[in-house]
Order: C-alpha cells, then structure tokens, then sequence
C-alpha cells in the first residue's frame, strides 16, 4: 500500500484506527477452544467485526512466537484473512546486523505478506536498511515508545548534537531525537514511519518538528493510559498521517460468546471520535 | 546451566567457541536438499562434528523464521539434538513491553529450551526484565554490537552521565557505556551478560572496567574481521567471562558432502587457539 492509498482509507474509513492483534490463548473466549485453531477463530472472528472501523492490524509476533510453530501458522492464516485494503503491520521489534536483517525481512514481508515491519534502532543503519530494500514495504521504526522503560535510554540527553535536523527543538538532544533524526534520512515517508508512544503525547508537538510529514505509529491509547483527542490535536498532520493502535481494549472487550461483537461496539466508538478529530483538521 | 556450570566446560574442553547455527537453506551443501529436513539434518551432522569443541550453539532465529512455521520446527529439533552440556543461545534480539516480552521469554525458554536469549535495550527495564523471572535462564543484552551500524547510536556520546558505575572511563559517557552501567543493576553475573562486538576489541579493557564480572558474548570474529587474540587479551577475566562466537567461517568451511568434517577441522582450530590463551591466563 501507498502512502495516497493510506490516506484514501482513512478519509474513506474516516478513522485511523490500528487494531492489535496480540492474542493470547489463554485470555481468548474458553467456547473457542473447541475449534481446531482457536487463535485463528478468535482472530477471524475479530478481523469480521472490525474491519469496517479500522485501517490496520497489527499483530505482535510474540503472542504467536510463544506457541511454537503451530502459532506462526495461526498467524500466517490471519494474515491471509485481512481484506486487501487494510494494511498489515509486524509488530516484530527486529534489528540484526545486515545480512540477519535481510532473513527477517524476507519472512515478514514475503513469507507471512505483511505491508510493514517495527524495527528497532539500536544496530543503526545496516539493520534497518534491508528491510527498507523491499518495494511497496513499509518499515516502522520505534522512536519513542509507551512503556515504562523507555526513559531509561531513549530519553538520555546527548553531548552537543551536530544534526542537522534538529531544528532547534530540545527533542532532538535526546536519544529518541536522534533516531528521529537520523533514521528519517534512510527512507523516504513513503516507506518509512515511526513508532511514538500515546503515553508521550506532550512530544508529539516537538517530535512533528523533526518528522512532519511521516506517518506516525502510535501505541498506549487506552489500557496504557494515552488519550486520543490528545495524540490527535497533536499529531496529525495533512495526510492524518497516524495509526493509532489499539489491543486490549478492543479485542478483549467481553469474554463471551459475544467478545466479536462486543469488540465492534469497542472499535466503531474509537471510530467515531476519530471522525471528529479528523473533521477539524 | 549455572556460571560455574559454564565455567567447568569451558576448563574441561578448553574452549570458549559458541557456534553461530545461522543455517541458511540457500547455502546449505546441495545433497542435504533431498532430506525431509535438510535444515536439520545440516545442523545435526554439524552439532555432531563439532560438540567436542565448543561449549554454546547460537541459532539466530532470522534463519529459521525465513522458512514460516517449518523453519521453527526445524529450530526446536536442532536445540532438543544438543547435548545438555553445551549452552542453547537463542539469537533473537528480542525487547518488547512487559506482557509482551513475557511471552517472548516463554517462547525460548519454555517452548524451545534455551538456557539463554540475546535481547535488545531500547525500550528500556520492563523489556528485559520479564526473562529475567526465569530461573536458570539467562539474559544476553547488546551494549556493542559488531555491525558497521553500531556507530549510529551505540557510540553517541552523553550529556553529563551521573552514572555511579561510571568509574571514570570514558566508555560510560556513551549510550552503550550507559546500557551496561544501567542494566548491570538488573540482574547479576549469574543470569546476565553482554553482548559485545570483536570489531571493537579495542574498547573491552574499558568495558571490563564497567562489567568485570559477567559473561560477554563475542561475534564477529572471523568473516566480519574481529580478532580471537585480541578479545581474549582484553575481554577474559577469572572464569574465561567470554563465549567467542564464529558462525559462517564454520559452518560453511566446506560445502560438499564433506562439509561436516570440515566444520570440525576449522572449530578444532578455533578450540586450540582458544586453549593457548587459556593457558595463558
């Protein structure tokens, strides 16, 4: 998928809402362990009630990883599930020296079919080049992320940063700055985005500064605490240019043999704010 | 496997060599195609032929993850084929938040048996502290990875580090110096070690001055153009400290139907060279 093409869903969608596929066999519906794949089930069920509120899934690879082979085929099934204009992250967090990089790329974007992979940062340039090789592929680099930890290196302060990029903006003397700043320069917004966390919304001025027009991967609205109205009056920009994921709050929103309808009720609410967010741009 | 446990190999076979099981079906000898397996059938003519000389196998899971859920069963047949006494490294490069990284723990350690998972530091101590829950596990972070790329944010330097560990070397002023002064306080030798690159052998005197106790992790000796002298001149410390890892310079020695037989011979060198230094000590 193109960046256009992006755009065209979300004004068509009138959303902009990402949906987490982090399912966990033991936190799904206990009637779907009587199917022969019940992460499949779950999943398939979830992809029918949702797919009209949202523009992208995003399942993370650890919840399927941690079932062995038998989850990777779970995976690669929803996957092939996902209508064709609904775009397909990897929420895989890779980065390995280049050749290693290259493996991980073939798999998520030739293997399973995925439009776009996470990445991490901290091997630089060659293990986050290979995947960027790929055409009509995305690669999302993880910025500055939701959880707890992230201050613990992505907030240190450098020592007399010599970007060019840093346009002044005190963001841009932290780590996180950096690898805004730096890895910007390896794609173009048409293959690269940015993974930043909801939790840090009060950034997202200063983070637009360095990185106007990409597109923006945003977690930790919801269970982590990030507010929507929030990351979207900060964050967006002329092509909306955000995802905004949601996992927990959607997928598991009941337990019944109603969790996929439930779930729609959850999706099409973030749906609908959305739509006024994206009115008053 | 427990230090000590690691420490009485490395005395018994007078070797500090990890093997890198990067087994890519591309470059596998071309008579291994007409196996059921042939991944595992190369690894298993491998582990044969050169257990006596090393003490880890290291697959990186990107090899195995480019042939879908097939390649992962190959992967748990080759870690159940190793014997007890060799140290399982999964290279995964994994780093996620909590719940997350949880599952990934469970992947390697409980599904596949490996005693020990290279993870990445970037999002900071709920990333890596769930494999730390795992008893008789260990945790491998990257500091300083052997990659062109590692000067891209590993070396940066930091704005007045108040790092108590920092003891005055000039490691500690940088974001990788940062990584090992900060995560050193979330584990212990006993369940943490380090990943750093041979391509910077030049920096483990200092890094030693940071982290003298726990275990390092060494790639990049041989095809990527470390030296085997040197790091163990600076890295080792009273029980070796070091798994010195060469993968394709070993597994590809050869590529016919000897190729087992010479994967040995080139490990065996490894192993004698390693036994000088140890003697050394």
């Amino acid at each position: 998928m193109t960046r256009s093409e992006i755009f065209e869903q979300i004004k068509k969608k009138k959303s902009y809402l990402c949906i987490g596929l982090d399912t966990d066999i033991t936190k799904i519906p206990k009637h779907l362990l009587k199917y022969d794949d019940p992460v499949f089930e779950f999943n398939k069920q979830i992809i029918d009630a949702t797919k009209e509120f949202c523009i992208a899934y995003k399942p993370n690879l650890a919840f399927y990883e941690s079932l062995g082979p038998k989850g990777l085929e779970s995976l690669k099934k929803a996957v092939d599930y996902i209508p064709s204009n609904i775009f397909k992250i990897a929420d895989a967090k890779r980065g390995d020296i280049g050749n290693t990089s290259k493996m991980y790329a073939k798999a998520f974007f030739e293997y399973y079919g995925f439009d776009a992979v996470t990445v991490a940062p901290y091997m630089g340039s060659d293990s986050i080049l290979p995947f960027l090789e790929f055409k009509n592929k995305w690669v999302i680099v993880l910025a500055l992320t939701s959880n707890e930890g992230a201050k613990d290196f992505q907030y240190l302060q450098l020592k007399n940063d010599p970007s060019p990029n840093q346009r002044g903006v005190s963001s841009a003397e932290k780590v996180f700055g950096k690898v805004l700043s730096t890895t910007m320069n390896w794609g173009t917004p048409d293959n690269l985005m940015f993974v930043v966390g909801a939790t840090r919304a009060d950034m997202l001025t200063e983070i637009r500064e360095i990185v106007p027009e990409h597109f923006l991967l945003v977690p930790g609205v919801g269970t982590q605490g990030g507010s929507l109205e929030e990351v979207s009056k900060h964050g967006m920009n002329k092509q909306c240019g955000l995802f905004v994921n949601s996992s927990r709050q959607i997928i598991y929103a009941g337990n019944g043999e109603d969790f996929a309808e439930l779930a729609a009720k959850e999706a099409e609410k973030v749906q609908k704010e959305m739509a006024t967010f994206l009115n008053k741009r």
